[in-house]
């Protein structure tokens, strides 16, 4: 239990206004978007500058104690759970866009900046900032940073760290260094801007990043369409990639899927299509029309029963909002929904779908999954539920067979989401031991009192 | 001095004709792509195997002799100059293109494979890899993963780290350890693969470098634009780019390299030209046609008295090629070309053409350049001479002008060549000083006995 006198003083340092610690406010600091993990805080800072951020860092440091940094607390893997409790340091209210300069096509921001409201302002410019986790309606700009969140735009656009220029973060110990710059060509030695991209949160708090931006691509064209199997629907966008068409966009969702968003919000959904795809095209218009034919016609090589185009930005926006419902619809599927994001190389997709399968017959838990495609990257959830100690623990299990597979393959434990709680147990299974230990090193030269973000990524010895 | 015992130690790992010692030998592993500087190791080994190399580190780890690694010797920052003598470590004879994976998009290479070699083989699979820096005839993989390489095609497609998936490097100890991985998108902790690009042979020795890849193009377009002054040349990218269309490929020359070509290999080109600009266009065809159109108006509606479009691939690479011959007609204008690259953001580009004009007015020195445009990324030059120790030390102090130039107006001290030996006088006037810090202890973790590449990127204290 943190002492009163640190709640006293950082009260000084925000004003009361900025600091939560009454039970119910800091229940809604318990959580992220997983449904399994939650650890109560014991309280919260809701900072407005980093002066602030350097005073408080500075605080807990001297007196060691734990700070999870959280933006919105949309990330699925654990990560801005204040595991060990201590401070959440929330950046909400750090909000502002900086700066956005056409000319040099670059903004800065604070952390606690909302996604979709920096798209807004960046669109009112005639400018893009591709990186699109699903959560983009509230994640913060800082989150995306900390986790190197991806989405279904990376296919062609790449993550989050393929467009961060510059950051300023401040240190465990309140010093605010600045790292990189707003070039987009910068070789000022080590690439310290991206050892602090997807470090979680336990390397200092991001104060300010500055990202390099696109002009709006002039036209998109949204296409869906429905395959007998996933296999098939992910051969098929390898075809359209192997045909020198990146689409922009890339998505699945499965029969599952399909079935509880027609449930949920009917839209006139094939209900007995097993994998329905979609797919996006942008840029110049004129190259749009023809890839849209070119990526039409390979759907319709490769097997699809059915594909349609959509007619306008209307249908377009309805059909991948059908995608945002593919994630409520599994969430809501069961009190416990083990959510999970692997990423295999493209060309063992099948062969993963494969063994999925395999680990379903073999545990009894039915496998549910969509993805990215196009990118290797797939999330499979299993429906369970916590409150029952055996089925949860065979649950655990069975995601643990499926990480396994993925790593067979050459695939990874995480292709967006990051390590945080949920996949730690694996990580020694994933890396090199000496990588591994690389990173703890690294950790304990920026944050030696272990006050970051601790019990995150790797498993603490003994634990 | 080298003790001989080390020497035929490493003779027993790489067989002797792995070992070159002789002073005509060891003379070509002396100097790189820079004019200034020059030192000769006292051995080089050539090791064909990873397993050569980490038993090559752990002999000169245990003796703590200094290994500056190289692969062509191409980088023009003195990054591959053995100051402090010991093992040149050679990587040319580890060529292999180990796999390209056309449905992954992915390739894996040893570190000595040219760029140009590996293009070719691409290329002959429909594939691309964009990374293009000037010398890509002869630079090795290995070397424009330690230099982060860029290049022309960067302004659309990125430098080398937007490429990297996984590595295999040998630690100082010898250990051999792995990062990354073959997925393009992977979130298994600390992005350590970046760690170890850019850092310019200090931090570990690359024996394997896994990259992804792009369908090759499937039509491009080269313009050529004569402009009055390179102000109007660099404003005309950026309505380019404002306008939607982001060039494949963008390069300006000034007046000087025109007339230099011109004597060297007549091309027929205007003589009286202040700026000439060189743009490509790729992708879908139908998209090349109507954005080479958009492009072609605005560069006349920026100023442009005239602008060629190639007619065909010869005519085009007969441009680029002039491009090329630009960078040998700088390198051969004096006994001493202080060749450098800085970059500055976009916006900031004519206010620093314009100091580069006052700086050379007051220091009386012609200040030669050329560029990227698009992406704010300048090489301006100052022809001197070295054995004139007074000129040479007011060149050295005009080109710290020019730097000082660039950092005044948010710009960073190197776009792609690096910081090497050419500009660590002036990292600690660009970075952080704890950011500074930060790099010498991660250094200091991976590499205590400091036998990877020393004296390199910042300056040694008490130097």
């Amino acid at each position: 239990m943190i002492k009163p006198e640190i709640v006293s003083q950082l009260q000084k340092i925000t004003g009361k206004e900025g600091v939560l610690t009454a039970k119910e406010d800091l229940n809604a600091y318990s959580y992220d978007g997983t449904t399994t993990w939650t650890h109560m805080p014991d309280v919260v800072v809701l900072p407005t500058t980093t002066e602030q951020i350097s005073r408080v860092l500075k605080l807990a440091n001297e007196n060691k104690v734990p700070v999870t940094t959280r933006g919105a607390g949309t990330n699925v893997s654990g990560g801005s759970i204040p595991i060990k409790g201590g401070i959440v340091l929330c950046t909400v209210k750090m909000n502002k866009i900086l700066d956005i300069n056409k000319t040099n096509l670059t903004a800065t921001v604070e952390p606690g900046v909302v996604l979709q409201n920096f798209n807004t302002a960046l669109a009112k410019e005639g400018l893009f900032y591709p990186p699109d986790p699903q959560s983009f309606l509230g994640c913060t700009m800082g989150g995306t940073v900390a986790e190197n969140a991806g989405g279904p735009y990376c296919v062609k656009y790449g993550v989050t760290k393929q467009y961060l220029l510059g950051l300023e973060v401040v240190l465990a110990n309140g010093y605010v260094m600045k790292v990189g710059g707003v070039t987009v060509k910068n070789r000022t030695g080590y690439e310290l801007v991206m050892l602090f991209t997807g470090s979680e949160g336990t390397l200092a708090v991001i104060t300010k990043i500055t990202v390099r931006l696109l002009p709006m691509p002039a036209a998109s064209k949204t296409m869906m369409a429905v395959f007998d199997d996933m296999i098939a629907g992910g051969q098929a966008v390898s075809n359209i990639i192997g045909s020198g068409v990146v689409p922009a966009k890339s998505a699945f969702v499965d029969n599952f899927v399909i079935r509880r968003i027609e449930q949920m919000t009917p839209m006139g959904l094939p209900l007995d299509a097993n994998a329905l795809m979609l797919l996006m095209d942008d840029g110049n218009p004129a190259a749009v029309e023809t890839d849209t034919q070119q990526i039409v016609d390979i759907l319709k090589k490769s097997g699809a029963k059915e594909v349609k185009i959509a007619k306008d930005a209307d249908e377009a926006a309805a059909y991948w909002k059908m995608r945002s419902a593919g994630f409520a619809a599994v969430f809501g599927a069961a009190h416990t929904v083990l959510a999970e994001d692997v990423a295999v190389p493209r060309d063992k997709l099948a062969e993963f779908i494969k063994k999925l399968g395999e680990i379903s017959e073999r545990t009894g838990f039915f496998i549910q999954y969509l993805g990215h495609a196009g990118d290797g990257n797939l999330h499979p959830s299993i429906f369970t539920d916590i409150r029952k100690e055996d089925e949860f623990a065979r649950a655990q299990a069975a995601m643990g067979e499926i990480f396994r597979a993925a790593l067979s393959l050459g695939g990874v434990l995480s292709g967006e989401h990051g390590i945080g709680l949920e996949k730690q147990r694996f990580l020694k299974e994933a890396m090199d031991p000496v990588a591994l230990d690389l990173m703890k090193k690294i950790k304990g030269i920026l944050d030696p009192n272990n006050i970051l973000n601790p019990g995150k990524i790797w498993e603490e010895e003994g634990a």
